[in-house]
């Protein structure tokens, strides 16, 4: 029988080599790729994507469809217009999928990171399944994230021994410090939000660009290290004119915590 | 200079095709490697080691150092006798880099999962560092972990839109659901403690032996599939005389969550 499949392909986190064995026999299945583009990151992201095909796809050559990611709005509910520009991203899948992508074939999307952890891949394909108007397989192949990066570059575990870790997002995080843990690990902040962390004997571990040439960390208290943080935050921004950091922050576990559990 | 090295190599949960090109060239610069062995889970874990080692090297012949992993105390404060425990695997550690690893060679210690996620090798070493009788350096590349694979499996995200998501044990999901999350992801659950969770309507996403040949995974509303998921673990863990298991569990956003963030 014949249907098209669609493989949700974590590529890791900027580095080629975060590719697993696993994702490059994926690649290999492919017919054709969908490769998003829009701005500076979004060319930078997409570059690797295709140096990515070229290093590992072996003896056939997948057509390499390039499309623009629609504007996501700024007014209103944040849940609603992350909802809508799901529904407008879905629309474009769906397009390719019909007109782009044999009925016998198979459609890559190479996802940043993992596709696990806030990224919005799989809930847009469920938006497309559930327009109904065209009929595939999925499947999801797990990339090693930037917050795995991060940890292995800082040579940290994320947890404490026998602790919880919350991970959340920048704007949350600027909200107050999740309750009931001592550890958060931050992605998606656009806000510098570690700097509204009232702590400053908390310890900060802090990385950009992960797994790409760019990289960057730092670590330290956080009350000594977030102003060198966002300087160098700041101008790394302005150089290369996008950034993706991610970081964990561990405060003093209290006498409650760690130490005394029974 | 001569130094001795240590590679600490996360090698995924189970499919030796969750190694990354990064893992399996860190592989291949290894000269031993040590294999802790103890038990059936142990020992199923020290032949995938072995299988990933024969697979991909190429070349060279390390050496593999089979080693008896000491048992934790079961008495006691919990944090105590995991201290205990991680120095009394640094002293073997420490033994093997001085007494079977060169003053020039690379020892490697393969990781199940990621070294980042619930494992205590990097502690480990750090107890040898901090011991000061044998000076050497050491790297850490990240691997894929069951909790990665747990989603790719169930093609979920971890996390909802914008919302945080709580690493934690089952031990601490026994004393009560985490404050401040609606998702949970739970690991070193012992205990069942899913069971524990007084919300038939919540969803679970659970795998056992998630990347090897015997994962198997189960999905719905708590209150009807709980019973379920403790017969097949149960029944499992019978027949393979061990078990390792994750989950997630999303509990129904508030009013205050979610859609009316603003």
């Amino acid at each position: 029988m014949m249907a098209r499949r669609i493989r949700v392909i974590g590529i890791g986190a900027g580095n080629p080599e975060h590719l697993t064995i696993e994702a490059v026999n994926a690649l290999n299945t492919c017919d054709v790729f969908f490769i998003p583009v829009k701005g500076e990151e979004k060319t930078f992201l997409a570059g690797l994507r295709e140096e990515i095909c070229a290093r590992f796809i072996k003896g056939k050559q997948p057509r390499l469809i390039h499309f623009d990611i629609p504007a996501r709005r700024q007014d209103g509910a944040y849940a609603g217009a992350v909802k809508d520009w799901h529904e407008a991203i879905a629309a474009i899948y769906e397009r390719l999928l019909s007109e782009e992508t044999g009925a016998d074939e198979t459609a890559g999307l190479l996802v940043w990171g993992d596709p696990m952890l806030y990224d919005s891949t799989i809930r847009i394909i469920e938006h497309v399944r559930a327009r109904g108007h065209v009929a595939f397989e999925y499947d999801v192949i797990p990339g090693i994230s930037s917050l795995q990066v991060l940890c292995a570059r800082h040579r940290i575990p994320l947890n404490r021994i026998g602790e919880p870790v919350q991970i959340t997002t920048g704007r949350r995080l600027a909200e107050g410090w999740p309750q009931g843990v001592n550890d958060a690990a931050i992605m998606l902040d656009g806000i510098q939000a570690y700097e509204t962390v009232a702590d400053p004997d908390a310890e900060i571990f802090w990385g950009a660009y992960l797994g790409t040439s760019m990289e960057t960390v730092l670590s330290g208290r956080l009350g000594d290290i977030a102003p060198d943080i966002s300087r160098v935050r700041a101008a790394a921004r302005a150089e290369h004119g996008w950034i993706m950091d991610t970081y964990l922050i561990r405060r003093k576990a209290g006498p409650e915590d760690g130490e005394a559990q029974p």
